[in-house]
């Protein structure tokens, strides 16, 4: 590893990005433009957190190798790593999907893979990828808010990410909206997570079935007991009321938070990723349908949005991996090195 | 006006603070620790832009004439201006209270008094204020609320102000906690600022005397049609049951808007000031009261408020100055320059 100043356009300047869920590891290498090749997904070796440690590890390897790089081409690797990390440390110190506490990422795999490693929060990851290569390019502040099976948001300020005295500026998924509201799986009552997450339309619907109410639901492939937030989506496109309920429910919750976020922090945009953000999702025409209600109800949040657009998702298919590179880029190390 | 590197430790830094108020404008100069020297008050001229610009001049020299200071000695002037304002132009967009609108504050005063002039919002100067030589002293993150006739909140983040896209960064005020709520004078319904602020705990009260609803508030000195939020704190504090529940269910509102802020910014702390935020005052009891409801029934929100301090404003008597004060001294223009 060494300085090159010879080098200042970003030519090279490769990095790879480690997207790390409960099921499934995704990595790729990413270029300057957050262009990404070899791309890899392998399963989620949770056994132990060892085993996951080295299923990343090779998930690197392999990326590299489908992008024909020697590692000594490779600035660095980062990740985003669910649940609570220190990234000034590298160690993960709360990921429940993964089994891991105290799991000290950054200096396992460094030793491992003999290159420099950054780690973050996942949702982070997403907030950063998108403010360096996405829908928030070249914006000075955004507010990213991750919308799937977990709801939280996080924020860049100044080009940085804002982090908040211990890691949880963003935190939204865990407001109260209803303090009388379903158990939260942090166990409160009423988050919003707890009533606009995933997996919450899927126990409304649930629930309403159960209660005999009438739904296109029922009829479609892969009903059964236990049912996902893609089959209330599905019913919903088909013109199901029940699942429209549930949908315009949750989508007038999130256009709450995004009102409450933008009076708070005045972005210049908000931008919705993760899972329920994709494209013709009907939840995301909810919030509008939400936010359509506020505004004109209230002339300082009317003006607000004069200077806050709200976005979705610029990285789509790669946003994970891209996101987990930006983390590194971020640490402002890509800066200054380059292998040779 | 020329540099002074000879002069590293800041002693003789004086700059004059100016609180431009709808009734009286507070100037003092103002020393590197916060010291206040030259106290003056004036009643505000409002009939014309230009008599409060001359009220303001009057108040700048009558404030150094008393401190025993030449305006020479003097690095500038900081205001604090109710309303909205352009810092970077000097200009007051919007003062209601004062009947402005695109009045050149910082070129009318520069050539009036030729000292250099930096304007904020009243509301950015209390939270200036606090983080320079208040309660949020040597802090790097700060939520500022200012508790009076208006609920707003400013944003200290990395030791300098955060105003967001357009300047309405904290706008809390005006996000609306109850769509079917008191009008706000924004035009909104059920704005934080209508339920919790000054004048809606005085009318709240009103309206229940109007209903036939006992209370002390009838026997105190100063009762009239016209009510005061004086009034209902002295009612309270002598335990009277009306005043004591208007009271409550403000702090209620209030506490809901320190959790919803505490879990966006995770600061490292969140200061009350303002009017209302006097120690003794019962509505601190009533907002502690709020939030003890909330942090053991939201986990997260108790994992945030470990790091996240509440307090009240350090700055009291000479808030608005010194804020204003700090307004200056935050544009980096105090670093540099020493006038001799």
């Amino acid at each position: 590893m060494k300085l090159d100043s010879s080098n200042p356009t970003g030519n090279g300047r490769w990095v790879v990005g480690v997207d790390v869920g409960g099921t499934k590891i995704a990595a790729g290498v990413v270029g300057a433009n957050g262009q990404v090749q070899g791309r890899v997904k392998l399963p989620t070796d949770t056994s132990r957190p060892e085993m996951t440690l080295q299923a990343i590890a090779h998930a690197v390897k392999e990326a590299l190798q489908g992008a024909g790089l020697e590692a000594s081409r490779v600035n660095g690797i980062g990740l985003g790593i669910p649940g609570k990390v220190d990234p000034a440390t590298g160690v993960s110190l709360l990921a429940v999907n993964l089994g891991w506490q105290d799991v000290p990422v950054k200096s396992w795999l460094e030793n491992q893979l003999n290159l420099p490693c950054a780690i973050e929060n996942d949702v982070a990851a997403g907030a950063l990828g998108e403010s360096l290569y996405g829908a928030g390019k070249g914006l000075e502040n955004l507010v990213y808010i991750s919308l799937g099976t977990g709801i939280a948001a996080r924020v860049i300020i100044e080009g940085r990410l804002y982090r908040g005295s211990s890691g949880l500026a963003g935190e939204i998924g865990h407001i109260s909206f209803d303090p009388n509201g379903p158990v939260c799986r942090c166990g409160g009552t009423g988050c919003l997570e707890a009533l606009a997450a995933g997996p919450a339309l899927a126990q409304q619907a649930e629930a309403a079935l159960q209660a005999g109410r009438s739904s296109l639901i029922r009829e479609l492939p892969g009903y059964g007991p236990k049912l996902s937030s893609e089959l209330v989506f599905e019913a919903a496109s088909q013109g199901d009321t029940l699942a429209n309920e549930i949908i315009t429910g949750a989508g007038s919750h999130l256009a709450y938070a995004i009102y409450m976020l933008a009076m708070s922090f005045n972005p210049q945009a908000i931008i919705l990723g993760g899972g329920l953000s994709q494209a013709g999702n009907p939840l995301i025409a909810a919030i509008e349908t939400g936010l359509a209600q506020w505004i004109p109800r209230s002339p300082i949040f009317r003006e607000v949005m004069r200077q806050t657009t709200l976005k979705t998702a610029g990285l789509t298919r790669d946003a994970g991996i891209v996101g987990a590179a930006a983390v590194f880029n971020a640490t402002g190390l890509n800066q200054t090195l380059n292998h040779k």
